[in-house]
């Protein structure tokens, strides 16, 4: 399928109209299968301990999966989040950056579904998995 | 069950060691069948065109569902939240706080679960639907 | 809202179109705010040491979720469930039949969000949670 | 990581222990990094219309997903089901049977998260995603 929106485009995206909810996130690199996203870990994404904190490992998620949602359909479309599983499955590594590797399952008229898995930077285990369901508003005439 | 944290205890220990998770959450009441969370929205839980964010309602829903177990087996505990499951319903009523209402469904020896239902102050009906299942570590001697 | 389909016209409808899905399900009781479902427990609802298995105790969400948004939208609708989070939390008392008390959160135009806690009959503590999505095609003019 | 349980060791185990729960569904093959499960289709597992009924598909990522734990584990432990999340994606295709191609993302010493997807013969587009996490009993000395 058609890739209509690259790393640099989306992240002139983010940069523009979502500054909050990107906090810290931006694109790697989109290809057909696959997307990654980078959280760059600074203070405000720390639980005590120095663990990156569930809210932003989710948000993460989030932004790597809406990325590769407008990456195939544009940035006109307003899609929103419908539904969101997520697993936490091990301590994200001190003091190393996250990154999220986005895969697309399904992308229909009205709905696609994604799952991202989460990994500290230069490690193979997954910190955690997350599925989404977005749902995409009927194309303007 | 008992309550072994009440909700000025829960803040003042989101204050002290959660200051960047809690950003904007604070606990309003606890009662043995109910935790009432509220966020206070700022600029930096807004989307474009000033709907609170989906890791901000995330962020809220994990504040108010941890809390609800720390009041249950006090702070020393690290609970850790080990799945999420999240259904966003209805957009978040423009220029209000959001509330999230937190029942725990479970307190085992090893494993809690909990849903939190989130509401626009002064809506009845839900903005979004939360349940968490969390790891509770032994208790040490 | 109003009911279009009560406990009668649901437990038809299941005999006659959905005989396999519904297996040992039927409907209790249908109120503007809670539907009630019961699954009869059978051989084939077990697994070793008499526990209900998983897979049962989602079909009797479903069908109890599935007959909820069929009691609000009517017979003619093909709902088909898009999503699906289950909470496992204790085990059913053994011997006895399930309860599944279901609540609609959300009936929009092509989206429904419920949930349903499963009961062992008579007691009070829950089984099992349950939420789910459901698509609902547009309306044949 | 070594394979405890072959697709033979598997397929006996459940014969014998989940005769019920199995209703169809058998371990095509076990790889260090892939589980295949089977569901050979019988009119138990229809809805009208011929479509696979979502409990059906979801009896099949309990066994998939069940077995790929026992193939590194072994048949002594009792793992059950905590939470299961699962999408519905697209309709299966009418007179196939489907697979299931699991794979574990964690295998801890309490908790195990393993996610499958679901396919219909022959088909390379998913029918589901399925993710859950099972509790392991700790070892008996």
């Amino acid at each position: 399928m058609e890739i209509l929106m690259d790393a640099d485009r989306l992240n002139a995206f983010l940069a523009t109209d979502f500054p909050q909810v990107a906090d810290g996130c931006s694109i790697r690199s989109v290809a057909p299968d696959k997307l990654v996203a980078l959280l760059q870990i600074g203070d405000q994404h720390l639980r005590p301990g120095g663990t990156v904190s569930g809210p932003s490992i989710f948000a993460l998620a989030d932004v790597a999966i809406y990325c590769a949602i407008l990456s195939r359909i544009g940035p006109v479309a307003l899609a929103v989040t419908i539904n969101a599983s997520i697993d936490f499955m091990r301590k994200p590594a001190a003091g190393r950056n996250l990154l999220a590797e986005c895969r697309i399952l399904k992308l229909g008229r009205s709905l696609a579904v994604a799952e991202a898995m989460i990994f500290s930077e230069g490690s193979a285990e997954g910190v955690a998995r997350c599925s989404m369901t977005y749902s995409i508003p009927p194309k303007r005439q």
